[in-house]
């Protein structure tokens, strides 16, 4: 089964509803100075899976589902997560993402900082319209855990004596907190029970966890068409994700890795990185891990009544494992 | 009379509370993450006026004067002060910013993206315990002003075909909005009446205008070592300001500031244009904008109570346009 087949109707009961969230990130694109408008036009029409606005739509339907407060919270999120991106072309001075030019090699370093900028500050003012203080702060928070985690990521870029431990840490800051948050934020706007902010928040980050797991996977055995990025290009930049990091585990003696980091045969080191990953039972280590992480997500909802949110909740978990790009 | 003997009792009857402020500031660097604790330290040590959380304060004292509330606010907003100043210094490649080496030049520019990220973060958590809906979005809309303003520099630099409207306008959005922030924010917060809150506004805007432009001139007369940057640095990084404006309005042929811009004898022509700025009457002229926004600060507080932080910010007003660094 194709993989947008099946993300047309993943979502279940809030699909059509995540045209709304679609509709409120377009309308900032119409922005009275032509340049940013070009920018914002570029970033934000990449046209993503909108994972993240769906789950803060689903945790909402647990009780009050109210769109007016729900569609601000998702555009905010998903508007945050493309913030983050536009920062971490700059940082990483990648060429590509997605397939797309990166809005850094289009515009110059310091406009893209600014865009990045601008876009943090209108997720903010979108917060700021659900009228929810604890969901402000959380949302703040979230910001503070995503820049820590990234730059723990840059702090141990080349650094090879890192634990999977180290990892779990890193991607819980750079992706996880991000899902917690839209599943959380959207079950206190809904005013749902604690016991079940709770739930959906555990799911949240499980989930996430799941989600980076699986993207750090298709980094090695991804189509560069399909991936829009190069095989291994984490490994490029320095990341050390859950393949690598096993692959130094398993052979800590003449590991190309090692070498690759060390500036030694650079070109032979990560050919020879990337083949051994994806010709050992690395992946299918990885998949476990990955699997884990789904499991607990699913474990999280059992709280929660079955229904077809929680329904559709259990099925972008499964989705998640089974996703090619 | 030396300005910081004057600086010391300038803020009158908040100048004790602006130690509560920098207490704020300084419980942000305790952070688990080491790194992060040193380049938070270097940013947030260089010890500056505090002249925008001093106008939170100040706005405060017109009513319900809550501390709990109000320095939350005046630090989130030095705060995000500071965090726009790292990511200028991403985005100018400035080698210093006030005699320190900019956190861009100790650190890689990645990690200066996310600690700038941070920052915005940090500052927005602080705005939240305010608890006040309409201040938070304030400060959101303000980012994005500041966003716009810095992107308008961005993307007229090197071009000299610009008004000396366009210049006002950045500045607007550059430099004013967060002078017009702290006052409205303030005022906001200590429940001061609507006619009231407006005409600390006005005096927060029209200060910042003020303030903005006497930086823009005592960037061609400051003492380099006072200053902590070269004499006619904006020029060098390809902005105009109004010294420079007016000097290309005076003499539209044969002017050093084009040629400067255009690429020839770059050096020679930076020189000239300072020698003739110095020289000329266009810094008095620039002298005589200033005192006009100065002018207007003043009597915009006029439907205010005659009282101490009144006279506090009338005494502001005067020594923005007497300051030399």
């Amino acid at each position: 089964m194709s993989t947008p087949a099946k993300a047309a109707g993943l979502y279940g009961p809030v699909q059509a509803d995540i045209e709304r969230v679609e509709e409120t990130l377009r309308s900032l694109k119409r922005v009275e100075f032509p340049a940013l408008a070009r920018m914002l036009d570029h970033v934000l029409g990449a046209g993503g899976k909108r994972i993240r606005p769906a789950l803060a739509l689903l945790a909402g339907k647990f009780d009050r589902y109210d769109l007016d407060l729900l569609v601000p919270l998702a555009a905010s999120i998903e508007l945050l997560h493309s913030a983050t991106l536009v920062h971490d072309d700059v940082i990483d001075g990648a060429a590509t993402r997605r397939g797309r030019a990166t809005a850094n090699a289009l515009f110059a370093n310091a406009a893209t900082v600014m865009v990045g900028d601008y876009m943090f500050a209108h997720a903010a003012e979108l917060v700021a319209r659900t009228g929810n203080i604890a969901v402000i702060r959380l949302f703040a928070q979230t910001l503070m855990s995503m820049a820590t985690g990234e730059l723990r990521q840059d702090m141990s870029a080349y650094s090879y004596s890192q634990s999977t431990l180290d990892y779990f840490s890193r991607i819980g800051g750079k992706t996880a907190s991000l899902f917690t948050t839209a599943a959380r934020g959207g079950a206190m706007i809904a005013g749902v029970r604690d016991e079940w902010v709770e739930a959906l928040a555990s799911y949240g980050e499980n989930l996430g966890m799941a989600f980076q797991v699986v993207d750090d996977i298709l980094d090695f055995t991804g189509d560069e068409a399909e991936m829009g990025k190069p095989v291994g290009s984490d490994l490029m930049q320095g990341t050390l994700t859950l393949p690598s990091l096993l692959l130094i585990e398993r052979y800590p003696v003449n590991n190309p890795v090692k070498r690759f980091f060390a500036g030694r045969q650079r070109a032979e080191s990560l050919r020879r990185s990337i083949e051994m990953i994806r010709e050992s039972d690395i992946l299918e280590e990885s998949y476990r891990v990955a699997g884990d992480f789904r499991d607990r997500a699913l474990a999280a909802l059992a709280p929660l009544p079955d229904n077809e949110p929680r329904d559709a909740l259990m099925d972008i978990a499964d989705w998640v494992m089974e996703r090619r790009s």
